[in-house]
Parts: structure tokens; C-alpha cells; sequence
């Protein structure tokens, strides 16, 4: 059989039709056109299953299921989004709405909880019993995989790991909470610092590469400026990977999965990032002589998102 | 089929004869006599599976299985136990040593994990889906139990939650890292507290209630002084319940458990502290139209050990 996959982002919403090994048959991209009315985000979102169905060369009666990632959450019990910022949506009767359109099983996640699971079918973590992914983007969101299936706990409220706190009073974050984990371990929070550093240091590598202008700064100008030695980019990044790495070890503590995978924007910083985390979580381990959490980098970059909602249909 | 529970404490060793529904049939206590060699302490486990297999009234045929908490943790691969602070143990191959006195399975887990499996058989959550116990007591531990299972991660060594940072860079741990929970919410940090304000504060009740002696001090004297009103006792309860309500949500954020118990030492403080508890965590949950798991008290105060460590033969 073969499965529908949707990923809703702010600005595009992905489609697939892929097979049960994680393989894409067909894919296509739309607009969000976020702040529309919902029902005709949902309507779009019915077209789109017609047409990679369509573009796939298969029938409807080919797909077992549809699976959805929203960057927020829905309810199981209800099949509505409670809410979703990207979109504006509050209390969204996402379910009941696509099927006015569309006759199939719906199943809707959190984005980062199927990339996750996408992952760990058809990526790094591909075998393995538990795993966490963690997207390092805007914010961060996390992806809980407990033998073979997604873990979003028993309200479906769990895996918001980007609002673990790792700073009691720290940095005020987006949910009205200080010090939560993606205040500091996000691509947000490089470019704050960055920001920050700029004034102080215009001889710094970050300077030249945004120009001068604060505005233009990305974590990939930290990156690479930290790469090429820049001592103040290297500071920023050796902030980041200690709370990056104090994040980690918190959830090896908590949850001890198999692997950890490191995905979304910063962890396209590659190995060099995926070195240093490595070097910082050694010294923060609890249990010294016990083996732990490999940590890796997510494979299947921004595909995860079609995969992993596909998957739903199966491994949920 | 009955069960033995062994409660391994730094002070004394309990053991019992248990249903597979958490009554107790027979139980006993001896000395641990902790800093003698492994195998004199193990041996005298052996014996007192025999001595309440005799109290019981029944006999080793009845036995399914022994099961043994221990403040520390058991590689499930090899049957050693890397270390056990309270005890000096550090790699001591537990089972293959008790299986020298008494031919049964045994099984060995946390302390903290077999109590919070004791509650969800017989105790507060008995009946939940998932559960996380929590006690509070010179550190703080964690027993996680997903589908009626003990769950301590791929490597044996999750459920650690005691030493999840919520405080980066704060409080030096016993385990090496700074900001660990159970920093900011166990009872040495309430006495830590106390004893800290006590010189500003002579007038207050832990003044009188210690003596005038911060050697006197306990989380119990630091409650009861808060109960009746005294200023500093409420000021020190108040962080305290803060940093607790913090450690508790990042559970929520991460695992979203059904139930989250609160046992150990200072829950003793009953009500007063389950009440603070609530209405501090309620402002700082993220997803705030959506369920979320229950606080409780645990009920089945220092027997949760050997009726879970029991139980360990059944449910794992």
C-alpha cells in the first residue's frame, strides 16, 4: 500500500505519495498563503493529495491512509488543532474539514515528531529502537520515536522539548516561560548573540560576511566564520554547543534513547557541529561507564517532512 | 505466583513476600552494614529471601521471581551494577552473585523506578497508562512507567531525572555538573536554604524549631514553619515549589505522562506542598487548552520499595 504525506510550513505545504519503506512515488509543493481562512488552507492542502496521487500514476484506492505534519499539535480525541502559530490557526477541526473533501484516514502530527519517525525509518536512526530528533531551527522541536512508533505522551502534548528549561530565569521565550532550551540552542538564539556581539567586534568575520548589517546575519555566517577560526564567531558557537549539549544529556537522563539525531537548519553546519556537540556531552554524562545516545546528523533533509507524516499511517 | 521484593538502602535492606497485585504477605528488615565487602551484603539478601519465604508461610516453589531496587542502577545486559553511591559498590556483578545462595530469576532496578511501578499497580496511579514518580528526598530520583511497563531507556540508564539541568551554570551537583533539579528540589536543597537565611533570621520559627542549630534543621521543620505563616520558611518553600514546578513541566514538555506522584521524604509535607505544586505549575504549561497530567501524592510510602522491586518480575 502506499501513503499520502503533507507538510504543513508557514510558508509552503509539501505533498508526497511514498511507499511504506519511506521511498517518495511523487511530490509537489503549494503555497501556505497563511491567514487565509482555514478551510481554504484545507481545501488546498485535499487538491494537493489529488495531484501527487495524479502525478504518482496510481488510484486513490492505492492510498491507505493520508498523514499530516502541522508545526504544532491535534488532538487525537477531537481531530482539531488546538493551535498552530505559523498558520494563525486556533482550534482547527482539521479532521472533519479535509473530509469534506477527501475519503480517507487522516492521521496529523507534529512536524518535528514525523521527521522523526521518517528518521527512523528511512534515515540515520533506521533500525534502532528509540530515538529523539531534534530540529534546530527558529525554534526547536523535538521527535520522540519508542519502538518504532511516535511518542507524543498520553495528552499528545509531550516531545516540545524546545520548551524544556535549561536556564531557570534565563532569556524570556515566545511561550512566556524564561530559559527554555530554545532560547539558547536554536538558530534564533546564534543570530541574537551575534547581533549582540557585532558592535564590539567589527573586526570580527561575521561582520564582513553580513556586510555590516545585523539584519543579514544567519547561523550559517556564524558557522562558517567560526569554521574559518573567527574568534568571536567561535565563542557564540562554543555557547551554543554547551547548552545544545546540557539540552542533550538532560534528555539521555530523562528518556535514554539509542540515537540522538540532529536536524533543521543549524545542523546543516555538519560535522563540525556534530563534533563539537559530541566533545560536550562526553563531560556532562551521568553514568560515566555505561554506554549512551550516539548522537547524529538527520539524512533525509527537508523530505523527513513528507516521509515521516506518510509513515503515520503505519507506524502510528 | 508470588514475589520477592528487596529494598536496598544505605542504612537498612527490607524484604518482602508479595501478590502479583501489591499486598504484602510477609516482610522483614535487617542492617545493610554498608562498606563490608559485596558479598558478605548480598549474602545476607539471599537469607532474607529465605527468612520471609518461612514468614510467609510458603514455600520457595511459590516464588516466581526476586526483584531488588537498588539507589543505583544495573547494565540489563550483564547483570553488574556500575555503581551504587550509598553502598561503595562499583561494578559489582550482582546477580551472578546472589544466584550462588537462591536459584530464582531476579531482576534489578532503580529505586526510584520500582517505586513509581509500585504506585501504578497498587498505589495513587494505579490504572494510568504512564506515570512519572518522583521522590524527593536527599536527591531526587525518577521512576518512569509507560504501559504498565518500568521504563529506563535503551541503556538502563534514563529516568535520571534528578539530574536534568534546569539551572545552567548554577548550583555545583554531586554528580559534577552544575543546575541539576535536584539542586533547587530536594530536601538538601531546602536545608541548604534554611540553613543560608537562618543568620539573617533569627526571629524566624526554623530558628526556634532548630534550637537555634542549623545542624537541627529538616525539609519538616522548613514546611512546618512555612504551614504557620513564618516569613522565611514561606520564602524558602516558595523557590523551592518554583524549581519544582519547573522540573516537573520540562516532564510534561518532554514525556507527558498521565500522572506525575510526588514521593520521597518531602512529600511528607502532604497537601500544602501538592497545592503549591499545582497552582505553580499551571501558569507554566505551553499548551494551555490541552489536558495535562495530574499531580498526587504517593500512597504507598516506604513499602513502594519492595512491593515494586516485587513486581519487577511481572511487569518488565
Amino acid at each position: 500500500m502506499l501513503y499520502i504525506g503533507i507538510d504543513v510550513g508557514g510558508t509552503g505545504i509539501k505533498g508526497g505519495v511514498i511507499t511504506e519503506k519511506g521511498e517518495i512515488l511523487a511530490k509537489h509543493s503549494i503555497p501556505t498563503g497563511a491567514g487565509r481562512p482555514y478551510e481554504e488552507v484545507i481545501s488546498d492542502i485535499a487538491n494537493l493529495c489529488f495531484l501527487v496521487i495524479g502525478k504518482a500514476g496510481v488510484s486513490i484506492r492505492d492510498i491507505q491512509s493520508i498523514g499530516v505534519g502541522v508545526p504544532g499539535i491535534c488532538d487525537p480525541a477531537t481531530g482539531i488543532i488546538p493551535f498552530c502559530t505559523n498558520l494563525g490557526w486556533h482550534n482547527v477541526p482539521f479532521i472533519s474539514e479535509i473530509h469534506k473533501h477527501i475519503d480517507l484516514p487522516v492521521h496529523v502530527d507534529n512536524d518535528a515528531t514525523v521527521a522523526g519517525l521518517a528518521e527512523s525509518v528511512a534515515g540515520v536512526s533506521a533500525g534502532s529502537k528509540s530515538s529523539i530528533f531534534i530540529t534546530l531551527g527558529t525554534g526547536i522541536g523535538g521527535g520522540i520515536v519508542i519502538n518504532g512508533r511516535p511518542y507524543s505522551g498520553i495528552h499528545g502534548v509531550g516531545s516540545e522539548i524546545g520548551h524544556m528549561v535549561i536556564h531557570k530565569g534565563g532569556e524570556l521565550c515566545t511561550c512566556g516561560n524564561r530559559g527554555c532550551f530554545e532560547r539558547y540552542s536554536s538558530a534564533t538564539a546564534i543570530i541574537r548573540e551575534a547581533r549582540k556581539a557585532l558592535p564590539d567586534h567589527p573586526e570580527s568575520l561575521i561582520a564582513e560576511r553580513c556586510h555590516g548589517n545585523p539584519e543579514e546575519i544567519d547561523a550559517r555566517i556564524v558557522f562558517d566564520s567560526a569554521k574559518d577560526g573567527d574568534t568571536t564567531a567561535c565563542s557564540i558557537v562554543n555557547d551554543y554547543v554547551q547548552s545544545l549539549a546540557i539540552g542533550i544529556v538532560n534528555l539521555i537522563n530523562i528518556m535514554d534513547p539509542e540515537i540522538i539525531v540532529l536536524g533543521g537548519g543549524v545542523a546543516a553546519a555538519g560535522d563540525f557541529l556534530l563534533n563539537s556537540v559530541r566533545e560536550a556531552v562526553k563531560p556532562l554524562i551521568f553514568y560515566k561507564d555505561m554506554p549512551y545516545a550516539s548522537i547524529e546528523l538527520a539524512r533525509l533533509g527537508s523530505d523527513a517532512g513528507i516521509i515521516g507524516a506518510a509513515l503515520l499511517g503505519l507506524h502510528r
